[in-house]
């Protein structure tokens, strides 16, 4: 019986843990399912009570966590990226097995020597982005490769947003991931490429520099630039494009509100605020403002303050968000970000019975020398919804990889060994092969240009 | 012989290093200074070969710095903050006492038990800001206390800016400690009370939020809000206080230039841009630009895009900073904030004869309850400056308070164990005593209000 203990059990872990159970009477295998949350650990066993357990977990207890780890024979961490390194490193020292949806850390990569020493593997990027939209570009640019092309124009879109027919809130869009994310979006700026010439973008422009995208069956929606695209020119080995760029996808209209929430200052988890839930939203909005000796109303001095007018749509999505209102801040938030975070939380479930939807496409365009310098122009879409009241999208594409991953380890079908991210073919061609029968694929389409 | 070890030989410590080597021979002891540019570590020996030697360091080798640490009594951290705790650490596992000029870490924070069990001090801040900003603010509120009053206001600037007289470029401004500071100021915004009201400040704005400050003596300068203010109330212990404000001074104009590089994104230090030693500064410049189809002037589209007149006083500022130069990226940068810090440290050098200059001003607002509510306002001011091709001002006010407390420790004058900041009167009374013997000192007005 080989061992399985999966770390973390939150909002985009149901697939993964349900892929796991379900299968671990064929193959003989016993899951553990570990969180700071035992309710929710228990929740995710879907009533099962053979060859699984649910297990209270506190990360910063050493002990349980290596007793834990030096039980298994595989660790799916989906602990938040902090813990990264250390559980990496106890997967080490035990000699066992890793698969993680995180990006890869640094630390974590330097771990590769030690990991093939030991005859382990950990596995990062294993989930959505990073993870299928790794995958599924390396194998259309190998694509390329063996019909004796090369890549000039690499452009990739990701979003998890609400189905089209959500129509739930203003902003048109739903949490259905961890909503600190969605508050620290763009915090460290963006670069990516665009006809040869690199551009980089702050914290403080990245919702203005948008454009849009038209997703065939969706229709229209803008695109912000996702974090530092360059990386990818040489994780895909791309030498010779001159237009590389990773975009975020949200409905028209996000960014522009968006735009003035980072122009205030909402975003900051670095300052901690005293007292914050002794405050009102409104007292908390107005903290971002100049001091002001008018007694003009707080709407009007942010509409001055932002450029934006009183009454329109911008001011509108501020007010629904909740930054107008005259109640308690709830909870406990420390920093402005945790304020902007419940208020993200509270005003935008994905209300019951409706689907979220999770996006990717690539664009990439290639030159065929073998073929007369025929260029050629392929977009590559991948559209996954959610079941009403079952899993969401984000859960099924962030999970399945995973989960898909560990059954090929488990069953000896994957060899390699190290440390690694999934852009070799001997770990992304079975893994696409099976999330496609699993509903989860890309439609192509070629265009010569 | 008491053995001291100084680690870090930089622009902040020739006379902390003066002082220890002057008065090794009085008291006894022998003085090691360690830096990797072992050169700069004997330059910094002024000739002297009796007492006191130099050796090359790397803080990486653990074998090396653990025999250094073991074989010192006294351990002056210079290093940069990302080795405050690794020091610290390395000085509690020796039982060695250690005096950094650095913030006091979190993490150090936490050793307090530990250094108390194992006897040793590990007294950290012990420099200028912060150092004697601290000391000397505890000093004015222990003294209102002790006259029964209570603190309503606390304002605080601190500088380190070129003399007056100095004239050597547009900016006023010139390098005389570490550039990479000067470049991400104000990354994490800032934060502050006025008249009772919390303020929140973003990166992109605190270089707008500025208000002008007449020093006596100097004139009028510009102040820019510094940092999380706000964590003084509970250091100062400041219960009634109604406005806390930290600020940064600088010549008037600093700031409306440097708003704009914070609003182009230069001062990133987290994105790693490839290739930049094979760009000029005009194509780094343009980096932060939209896409472009015009062929338009850099000059042109800049003052466009930043909304700044194209041959107004911030235009020229950047151009003198040298962004619009045709001219290679010099050295082998790997950030934008490290071009523009290379910038700075080639542009904005302390023109030999010249002298720099450090103030600190506190404005403290008190209450009397004792004396009918009757109210005060104390100024206390220190102008300290560099010696013309000698000593600079930050030279002196940063490592002289570690020196002093240097002395006073190792002559058992200073009995304080545990993790200290110098907010205690055993720590700050003797250290400001001896900076007032060597011409640190400040002048105090007091004002009925």
């Amino acid at each position: 019986m080989k061992k399985v203990l999966i770390l973390g059990a939150g909002q985009s872990t149901p697939s993964l843990i349900s892929y796991m159970i379900d299968n671990a009477g064929k193959y003989d295998w016993y899951v553990t399912v570990a969180d700071y949350n035992y309710e929710m650990a228990v929740e995710r066993l879907e009533g099962r009570n053979s060859n699984c357990k649910a297990v209270k977990f506190d990360v910063n207890d050493s002990e349980l966590r290596n007793k834990l780890i030096e039980e298994s024979d595989l660790v799916i961490n989906l602990l938040p990226p902090t813990f990264q390194f250390m559980i990496a490193l106890d997967c080490l020292n035990h000699g066992r097995h890793m698969i993680t949806a995180s990006y890869e850390n640094f630390r974590v990569k330097q771990l590769h020597k030690d990991a093939l020493k030991n005859n382990i593997l950990l596995l990062n990027e294993m989930g959505l982005d990073p993870g299928i939209d790794h995958m599924s570009a390396m194998s259309m640019i190998h694509g390329i490769r063996e019909r004796g092309g090369y890549v000039t124009s690499f452009i990739s879109y990701g979003s998890g947003i609400p189905a089209p027919e959500v129509n739930s809130n203003p902003l048109k869009y739903c949490i259905t991931w961890n909503a600190r994310n969605v508050v620290m979006a763009g915090e460290s700026g963006a670069q990516y490429m665009e006809d040869g010439n690199i551009k980089l973008v702050s914290h403080n422009q990245v919702f203005k520099r948008t454009w849009s995208v038209d997703i065939e069956g969706v229709g229209e929606l803008e695109a912000y630039p996702n974090r530092d695209s360059l990386v990818y020119l040489d994780v895909f080995d791309l030498t010779r494009v001159t237009t590389m760029i990773r975009g975020t996808l949200r409905y028209p209209g996000w960014s522009e509100t968006w735009y003035k929430i980072v122009k205030l200052g909402i975003p900051n988890e670095t300052m901690r605020v005293p007292n914050l839930n002794q405050l009102t939203y409104e007292q908390f909005t107005e903290m971002f403002l100049p001091q002001s000796a008018s007694g003009s109303k707080l709407e009007t001095r942010l509409a001055n303050y932002l450029n934006i007018n009183p009454t329109g749509k911008i001011m509108q999505n501020f007010k629904f968000l909740g930054l107008l209102d005259k109640r308690k801040i709830e909870g406990n938030p420390k920093t402005a970000a945790q304020v902007l975070e419940g208020l993200l939380i509270q005003k935008m479930p994905l209300p019951k019975g409706m689907r979220d939807m999770v996006l990717l496409q690539h664009e990439i365009e290639a030159v065929f020398p073998n073929d007369g310098d025929r260029k050629e122009k392929i977009t590559s879409l991948m559209i996954e919804h959610g079941d009403p009241n079952g899993k969401t999208a984000i859960a099924k594409t962030v999970g399945l990889p995973a989960a898909i991953a560990a059954k090929l380890l488990l069953t000896d079908e994957l060899q390699i060994r190290g440390c690694q991210i999934p852009i070799k073919k001997e770990i992304y061609v079975p893994i696409l092969e099976e999330l496609k029968k699993l509903g989860i694929y890309f439609k192509e389409k070629i265009e010569s240009i």
